[in-house]
């Protein structure tokens, strides 16, 4: 028996637009809800895919996840705005915010923007292109209720807030960087635990406080580098979560307001390059830049110096031909919510 | 014999300050740069402090940094500035760069600075926290030539970039994060140097690119977390150097057009927290979040948990009080420039 099953990425993507669908979300919704989760499947982000699926739904169930959100700007100045999220599901708003902060950037050379009350918002990365695509560099920063190790503790004391930073490039590939402030993201422990894999010790302690191999979607992740990777999860709380006053780690850790898990904020930037340079020569330095980098003399086990975003493009690239490799642990756990919505499972390529 | 000199810190603020006056910089310029190296060593983060005169005083003579720079903002938008630094000691031209940041701010809610051509900053915390004593967020970030190997090579190709993250706090001190990509900053392995020590095998290369426990400011600097450090620093590489067209990266690896270290470009921003929401809140919830980190069950070996800064709040109250400890190195390097310049040495608490 495989351990997994390859399929089709146009229909996984029918197969995700139709189970939002179904389960009540606006047909435009949707498409981007499903857009975002087969891009980061694509990549082979396969901890922010379809995987979430499951569980998204059980958000939709248990009231978390708002399938039809009432999406509003708050606040605004030249270069900043404020969107209240209304607990719409994470690419929705997200997307919506990003189109906004690039508009105002063509204007005033630089947004700022702040989203609260977003849920889960996927792979972070799929933002930051956004802005590439209209030559701007683009960050997208996000923070959750706790779930990782504050340096010098074994319980959660912030979230492992990923950030994601893309800029253009000429001939190729834009360079873009997602990277969680944990040693993994959390995706990794439940894609471990649906293809039923031991973790390593450092990844995360149990919910006790513990050292473990079991990967469990409730353990501790622990920081990455210690303080630096604890003390970039605690600044972006107070650049996310405590500027839209919906603080969502300290009501957690005592006890005060629980937020559920997947409720985040987050803030997305877009610099439009014109503002500084010429952006053909931004560019061209790009490609110079990784060109450079290349020639590089190779540490041990090492065959290619690869730049940030690199292996995705890859892996999007060879995945696109031939197909998603869905983990059979995955497959199994979509398959109760295809019966559920009456929505035909992803064929095999 | 004593391994290290407590000197009093107004006193090796008169020093520097004097020293920098009498290299031929304006006095305003040269108050700055004592009061930038001062802090450092008042905040313990001593390789940023006066331990760098020497090399500081070295790049005048080499004609590397500018004693009379002429800086100037050479584009504008709304909420960007583009400012050439002409090679400007860093602070000088940070200083300035920052206060006009946090006035276009004011008005745009957010302003992205760049700063093209400034020299070495010193601590870059500094910087962010001008912001937060306007009740604002700060962000400052460098690049340099490279001196940090990418992400499986052996060689140098990116800088070890730090960042600097400040915002205001209520009745506890402002959270600042200051932090290299590396495993360490650079001036921590010459601050080993002054002191004779040996290094651990982790934060370095040799300039060939071998393992070693020597320190040297010509090593190659590691990433931290692989290509999380790696990637961060190439992506702030983007941020800055390409954004003001100046590469300092490729040109170095390559050798088309090689650039002297301690010449840099820097962004700075600056977000109004009162463009989202109720500055006193903010603060609250601030304290409020440090407050809840304290109360965390502690890892082994920790006795409390501490936030981005405070260990360095620590160290400012205990220096402040009972004076700044230079190792007897650092003092033995500063003896020439004390000389050279007919500067009476820093005077002994």
């Amino acid at each position: 028996m495989p351990n997994q099953l390859l399929v089709d990425p146009a229909d996984l993507t029918r197969f995700t637009t139709e189970v939002f669908e179904r389960a009540g979300m606006p047909r435009e919704h949707a498409e981007i809800e499903a857009d975002v989760l087969v891009w980061a499947n694509l990549r082979g982000v396969d901890s922010h895919g379809v995987l979430r699926i499951p569980w998204y739904v059980k958000n939709i169930d248990d009231g978390v996840f708002n399938l039809n959100p009432n999406i509003e700007i708050e606040k605004e100045t030249a270069a900043t705005l404020l969107i209240e999220g209304d607990q719409a599901f994470g690419p929705v708003v997200t997307v919506y915010a990003m189109n906004k902060t690039i508009e105002k950037a063509r204007e005033a050379g630089v947004c700022w923007t702040l989203i609260r009350n977003t849920t889960h918002q996927g792979a972070m990365a799929y933002y930051s292109l956004m802005a590439v695509e209209e030559d701007m560099a683009g960050i997208a920063v996000v923070c959750s209720p706790p779930n990782m190790a504050t340096f010098g503790s074994k319980g959660k004391g912030v979230h492992n807030s990923p950030i994601a930073i893309a800029v253009p490039a000429g001939e190729r590939n834009p360079p873009v960087l997602d990277m969680a402030t944990s040693v993994v993201a959390g995706g990794k422990l439940s894609l471990a635990e649906d293809k039923g894999e031991p973790i390593p010790l450092d990844w995360s302690l149990d919910p006790q406080g513990n050292p473990t191999t079991t990967p469990s979607f409730d353990n501790v992740l622990l920081p990455f580098a210690g303080p630096k990777g604890s003390g970039l999860a605690m600044m972006f709380a107070t650049l996310s979560n405590t500027m839209v006053a919906n603080p969502l780690l300290e009501p957690n850790i005592t006890g005060r307001a629980p937020t559920p898990r997947g409720v985040q904020n987050s803030f997305l930037v877009a610099i439009d390059i014109a503002a500084f340079t010429d952006v053909d020569e931004y560019k061209e330095n790009i490609d110079r830049l990784i060109a450079a980098q290349k020639t590089l003399p190779k540490a041990e086990g090492f065959d290619e110096i690869l730049v940030p975003g690199e292996p995705e493009y890859l892996t999007q690239a060879d995945r696109s031909q031939n197909g998603i490799p869905l983990p059979i642990g995955t497959v199994d756990n979509l398959r109760p919510i295809a019966e559920r919505f009456g929505v035909e499972m992803p064929r095999p390529v």
